[in-house]
């Protein structure tokens, strides 16, 4: 028999960042395949750890240890239990377009909603970041009009609800301080209805459960 | 029999960016593993038609098309051919390390080194980016150290050379106006081992001569 899946969750973080660390999308993958698993809530000091960074290089979560393999990065998580655990379209088109999408989460829309982030939770009286936050938010916006589009034709990315939905409504949830969700109809009834799963609501409670239990007020 | 491999590709771009641009990637796995195929390339009026937007709604290149799909997003066009044509490690905990860096590449690395290179490229001189610029290179060399760290214990990232190599190479092509890599004597030992390939040598003498063709000096 394998062994039961085991992630690596944070047992302490920033309440900004509750209910937006990454281990929220390993977590709602494994929830809607109802696939049993372990979280392990590691401390600032274990992610540092030799032992840590040789299964994370960068001390980071997630981390999966399931399935006979170690995996990192949330990205590569949520794919493999996609595709070993049917979270993926069947058909061949569909499956292509999921992947894309799921590679554009984090590679075509994360990198300028960290920007945004990184000025309003680190920096937001800096005059730096005053002059430059117009810009990325803009650039932030044009990106949001193309998921919008897609979602307001398609009802998902590709295909039913698949782990393209997963992995960029994860980046997505980075903006919840703002209202650029909000000032789109459909790219928000989108979240509504992703955000609105029994899995992702079992997700996010034990999130925010684990994080209750040890983080600072 | 099965149409041939198409990809698009950038007909013109800034001369910064020839030997960065993301066809690059792809272009290079097509070589190491010996796949016939044609090269599109896009003028910024057909990027922006609905005909490319349907295949690529972000309106960027690279984008695939073969095996009877349609790809877009280097990451995801990089891990198909790895995935049909034998660029990853067989063994599945290699395997598994290999997807885990590639995403590390688009979007552990990838993010703050585009922060780097919109402050060098697109705003030198500006107030914002002079007061911002040294934290964003310091982020981007804390997370080269774990790269050069991997590298030099392991001589690539996972097993042998494979589709992970690929894309951190193309990701930290984009630091070739800085001296960042070159501070680390295993990275670029790396760097330069991954770039004497003759695949990655044909696919970059190739974007680059398709790109010299069309682009204004």
């Amino acid at each position: 028999m394998t062994s039961p899946v085991r992630i690596t969750a944070l047992g302490a973080a920033p309440r900004a960042f509750h209910g937006q660390i990454r281990d929220l999308a390993v977590r709602w993958a494994l929830e809607e395949t109802h696939t049993p698993f372990e979280v392990h809530l590691a401390t600032d000091a274990e992610r540092a750890s030799p032992g840590y960074r040789a299964m994370q290089p960068f001390g980071k979560v997630p981390a999966f240890e399931g399935d006979g393999i170690v995996l990192f990065e949330s990205g590569a998580i949520v794919l493999h239990i996609a595709e070993t655990r049917g979270l993926l379209p069947r058909e061949p088109d569909a499956r292509a377009l999921a992947k894309s999408w799921l590679f554009a989460a984090v590679n075509s829309l994360d990198p300028d909603i960290i920007a945004l982030g990184d000025i309003d939770h680190w920096a937001p009286q800096e005059p730096w970041a005053i002059a430059r936050r117009p810009a990325v938010e803009s650039m932030v916006r044009e990106r949001l009009a193309l998921v919008d589009a897609r979602v307001a034709n398609a009802g998902h990315l590709a295909g039913d609800f698949s782990a393209a939905d997963i992995m960029m409504i994860m980046v997505l949830r980075q903006l919840r301080h703002t209202r650029l969700i909000e000032e789109r109809a459909a790219l928000s009834a989108w979240r509504d209805r992703c955000e609105a799963r029994p899995a992702f609501q079992r997700a996010l409670a034990a999130q925010l459960a684990d994080l209750a239990r040890t983080s600072a007020p």
